[in-house]
């Protein structure tokens, strides 16, 4: 493989349920060159997220979804290689949306400068990216956080979980994570978790171990996750609870339809909310998102963690593993 | 039967799935007298609500459960017949939780004297009642209805629901009802609804229906219905749409768990909320509320209309009879 070589995956089917190898094609084109104002980006890191599985399906959602025999779409953090735009030189350390594949060409849209001294690139792509203001903007405007409140995240230990968590203690809340497994909720009490729910555990009842941690109820629920935990938490809301809808991972690889929160009139009765989100919405206030998270990192109240698969050629394997909950903090696929 | 012995319907059994004969039990003791501060009133009209149903539940509501052994909950419209208290002298028309029985003796607490030369008692129960208040706060405050929206509304033509459409409409919205049967749907469009789809008519789909309806999408969901109802309007959201759960009438009178709504997602993509609400919050606005309301009232912009079943003796097949949605508009026991 030479610069003037690019690896890629690209779709080949749309996956039913959860993706197969044949649902993906590796491929080795010529590297395209740069026009005029665009510059060449090597990847040196990739994010899994996973949002990833809802650009497979065939539904309008909030972005359009990845062509069949597209290069799969990825937030990456790279290195610019070859440049024609003066904004992006040669050196420079930047990420953006450019694709599971070794180079990108980029106009630099969505594109922004990092800097590798502040934080490790792939800290970039966690905790001060997309999953960072993710929960920035989840936790503080749609859900309206306040100090003294009871918060409860599911998908704790995952890129978002773990900074709502962290970042509603920074700003007084009592905190409350549910992870799948002893070493998830380990780190999380690390992490300064208040408690933490192991949902996989023999004999957990996830709404009694709510009902537990949280005596008055749930003010906020930050839900990642969907399925039974939703309903669990929908269960022990408090009265004007906001439930902050931010992802359902356990229900996107289902091959038939979504499971519906069944407790959903518990929003009735407690006056609460469940309201959806998506972070692109806030691009006119990333930076003041990147600032805040920039500064509880800094100061060492947002610890960051990442679960790293090595090798293009994992790709496919990565996000099984995203999906299978083998990853603790951020998922990444270093290149 | 004369006044000095009370008919009363009394809770015999918490009722599984629908409410059985056997669940109710009819009993005739002799009328009490009124203390210091009290007064009797001569229950003419009770109203017949869905909310019922959960007030024979076990759980935990926004209201304590009816006890086994106590006089059904109802909200009446009658005369005071006997009075110590001088707010509610001999002869005036009251409303409040008088309970499902001839006489009641009212401390006045939650009780209202309403003017018959305004509207007739059966409005105050309905469009000049709570479900008047529910429809005025559900829409204006928990789902801040803008002048060229598209609100739906489901059980339109239920008393909650007639008003929703027909103030929605007096402030500039467009609006479509969701009703089961041909003559619903006829009086909904008298009362000048801009569409009305008749989920019961053969080959009638909800979801398509509503996105010829409502071919920009659902700004405003006022949800009294739930189960397959709401999962069609949340596949068909507006951006930015706020979904007001109301109540799930279709769902009461399940024995088993309530259906929850597959396609909750679409708050995401369409960064949209489903927001709970109980009208007895709004106790300190009701005056506000019902000064609206009676003026479209006046004017003629909202129009009422009532289905009335005579005789206390049929309390349990009026009951039933809500449930099976045989009523257009409110409805009425008389007694």
């Amino acid at each position: 493989m030479t610069s003037s070589s690019n690896s890629q995956w690209r779709l080949a089917a749309r996956p039913v349920g959860a993706p197969k190898p044949s649902d993906w094609r590796f491929v080795e084109e010529p590297a395209a060159s740069p026009a005029d104002g665009q510059f060449v980006v090597e990847n040196l890191f990739l994010s899994l997220d996973p949002a990833m599985r809802g650009w497979l399906g065939e539904a309008k959602s909030y972005m359009p979804p990845v062509a069949v025999g597209d290069v799969m779409r990825a937030v990456g953090a790279g290195r610019v290689i070859e440049s024609r735009n003066a904004a992006f030189p040669v050196g420079a350390h930047v990420t953006g949306v450019f694709g599971v594949q070794r180079l990108a060409v980029s106009d630099g849209r969505g594109a922004s400068i990092v800097d590798p001294s502040l934080a490790p690139l792939p800290v970039w792509l966690g905790a001060l990216g997309l999953p960072g203001l993710t929960a920035y903007f989840g936790l503080f405007d749609v859900g309206r956080m306040a100090a003294g409140e009871c918060v409860v995240v599911s998908g704790a230990a995952g890129a978002v979980g773990s900074v709502v968590g962290q970042i509603a203690k920074a700003r007084g809340a009592r905190v409350v994570g549910i992870a799948g497994g002893a070493a998830k909720c380990a780190w999380l009490r690390e992490l300064g978790f208040d408690a933490t729910i192991d949902y996989k555990a023999p004999g957990v009842k996830l709404k009694h171990a709510l009902r537990e941690a949280c005596p008055e109820g749930i003010d906020v629920y930050f839900d990642n996750v969907g399925g039974d935990t939703l309903d669990a938490a929908l269960a022990v809301l408090a009265r004007h609870a906001r439930v902050i809808v931010c992802g359902a991972i356990s229900q996107y690889n289902n091959a038939g339809p979504i499971r519906g929160p069944a407790n959903y009139l518990s929003l009735l009765v407690n006056r609460a909310s469940m309201t959806g989100f998506v972070v692109l919405d806030y691009a006119a206030r990333y930076a003041e998102g990147i600032a805040a998270l920039a500064g509880w990192y800094a100061s060492g109240a947002l610890k960051t963690r990442e679960t790293t698969i090595t090798g293009l050629s994992e790709f496919p394997r990565a996000l099984d593993a995203l999906f299978a909950g083998e990853n603790i903090g951020k998922m990444i696929l270093a290149l």
